[in-house]
């Protein structure tokens, strides 16, 4: 511990092999921004690629732009480029629609390849979307489907014959604790059922491989890691052995054998494209590309490497620093076991992330007691982590997190 | 028709009282731009609204642009404005998600209304993501759904005991065709069953009004007559007395609630907000503004007298100087049945309408054989509806279009 000082976080990012990636962001002087795991920075390309997708394409191109410009081919080719990032061929992947809508895909599709079983396997624990898509899917089909809700050290006994679907969240939104893929898909098909994998905290952070784990299904969000925009579209994997074969609940024209005959009666298209929908939301979509652009610019191990070197050591610099100052560590400590935030628990978290940001480090509060702090490998900095700590130990000792300005009011609605 | 001149179209311009309009769009010099029915013009401001949604709110602002710059609130701010478009009370639409999305989420709210009936009735010629969406939800379901499908000749007989949902486009997507909302809601509740109508052809060029025809759901799209962008979300309407009660299949942390308690199990939020899902696409959803604020600077009344005394002009002039030229008109001729296009059928439709885009008209080509052409009263004009039919004219008297490189590719994939 005594060994880490300011000067030591500087030499860390003088050898950091990803350091030229930052000025390829546009990031505010006058704070640290530790919530990339929220909402990613924006690439500085992104501002110019908005002008001409909205001036040039739309306003001048209008209609003709679904061609020339490419719009149509949009969530096919960013899918594939996005293939790369997460261990997928060419073909398996599609950017499309939100990534619970996506969710709600995955999951259908995967219990219409286990017909004859009821049960889908989920974290309670897990972001809430995910539970309520799931819980909407089993509703609609009726037929004695099922949740069995558990949590990550109930997994394997969760995971029976009667198990359709192992449907979990790679890297938990709120205490960040990575797990296996492959070790949860080998016991899933193991037991005959299948897996559907919420990336949403896992791609752009941690080293993803799918086709490596056998995974069947997974879908996540690019507006996190792969600094995409505020909501842009996630992303649908399904693995090619089983495109043919899977149930399509939500449908639209471009996920239709032959979108241009207007036929009345859906026919699924080859490959991946049936998990399309109806017209994209083209703007949002077009300005996810710059990120995944860099994000391909990085290999997952560097990506990997340089996250695990922020997070632990914010981890050391905290437990050393802000010791008996009310924080506890909620983050599994093993590196091998954490994705890329560090979640720590205090009784008036609320508040102390409130003072926290209005003294530039901005990270964010989870329900009921949880401090998150992502670190954005491309982007975040050593110098940043002991300049944050070095905050957070100064506002727990004042205890300025006290002031009546901070108490937590109705959250927005 | 004598009595037509391209003199007696500019009197018209004149006099015409959203001539000022055509200014607030970026709209190109060298086209005449009757396709605003697939994509609408951009709203000038937009241009400059999307720098700073991207570089301020998003590049600058940060996940703090949730709050500050009320990302959160849009689908609701949004489709409060927009309820004034369609004859809604504020608190019953939502600009969310994709058109075909809601289409989903509202027939199975109607259908949870309707428990004990099986039957939907649409028309077979429907946009085909329509009836995609509601066989895959039907399909889903399960339980001996079915839809019977049906044309507008035949809808007074399709519609009896059996039906829970009448769900019909109002203005046909091809012909153009409207139909009577009032009467056929009346027809469906006399039958004891509730309508879901598609207002993506209607929004912004004829008069809807939700609520004085006692519609139950609605859906359409922003992209077309409201201007707000290519594949800008869709719209959701759910009359007040039904919310409370309404089945949700689709659902996300946004309609939760408690969206910010983050618990495991779903509750619908009270109002519309129920029919809310996931994040949304924020820049394409911010982007959808300025054109929804646009047509509420004209009534719905001026916007349908423009368009009809455009789309009239048109079927004159085409009737008068395109006879004998192979066309044949598809769009009803009585003025009360007609949206904001005009449909002409001819047996060489695409080759026609890649020739006339050369010639600077853009229309759009419908599979097997129709040339449809959009008028959007706030932008275009008298004077180009004249110039339009006359190198319609010009075109087919001069066959040009038999030409080898209009000749129909296979459609984008």
């Amino acid at each position: 511990m005594s060994t880490i000082t300011r000067a030591s976080c500087l030499a860390l990012d003088r050898a950091d092999e990803l350091a030229g990636f930052r000025a390829r962001f546009a990031l505010p002087e006058d704070r640290i921004y530790l919530d990339g795991n929220s909402l990613g920075a924006m690439p500085r390309v992104a501002s110019e690629l908005a002008q001409d997708v909205v001036a040039r394409q739309w306003g001048d191109g209008l209609v003709g732009s679904w061609n020339e410009a490419g719009w149509w081919q949009l969530p096919k080719r960013l899918g594939d480029k996005l293939a790369g990032l997460v261990g997928a061929d060419p073909g398996e992947v599609l950017v499309t629609d939100a990534t619970g809508i996506n969710l709600f895909k995955a999951v259908a599709a995967a219990l219409s390849l286990r017909p004859e079983r009821r049960v889908v396997v989920m974290e309670g624990s897990n972001f809430p979307t995910d539970n309520y898509v799931v819980q909407g899917l089993l509703e609609t089909l009726g037929r004695d489907y099922e949740i069995r809700f558990t949590e990550e050290e109930g997994l394997d006994a969760a995971i029976d014959d009667d198990v359709a679907v192992v449907c979990l969240t790679q890297v938990h939104y709120r205490s960040g604790r990575l797990l296996d893929m492959r070790a949860v898909t080998a016991a899933a098909h193991a037991a005959g059922a299948l897996t559907v994998w919420d990336l949403s905290h896992s791609t752009g952070a941690v080293v993803v491989d799918l086709n490596a784990c056998e995974a069947d299904f997974a879908v996540g969000c690019t507006y996190k890691y792969l600094n995409g925009g505020p909501g842009s579209p996630g992303y649908l994997f399904a693995a090619r052995r089983h495109q043919a074969g899977s149930g399509v609940p939500l449908r639209g024209w471009w996920g239709h054998e032959a979108p241009f005959d207007f036929v009345r009666d859906f026919r699924p298209a080859a490959g991946v494209a049936r998990f399309a929908t109806g017209t994209q939301p083209i703007v949002s979509l077009a300005l996810a590309e710059p990120g995944i652009d860099l994000a391909l610019e990085m290999t997952p191990t560097q990506l990997r490497r340089k996250s695990l070197s922020l997070t632990s050591l914010f981890i050391e610099l905290v437990e050393g620093r802000c010791d008996g100052l009310g924080l506890e560590l909620v983050t599994p400590r093993a590196p091998a076991r954490r994705g890329s935030q560090v979640a720590l628990r205090h009784p008036q978290a609320y508040a102390v992330m409130q003072a926290l940001i209005e003294k530039g480090v901005v990270g964010d509060f989870r329900a009921p007691d949880i401090l998150r702090f992502g670190f954005a490998a491309p982007y975040n900095s050593h110098l940043e982590v002991w300049d944050a700590v070095d905050r957070l130990q100064s506002l727990l000792r004042s205890e300025d997190w006290r002031a009546a300005r901070y108490a937590r009011r109705n959250p927005v609605t």
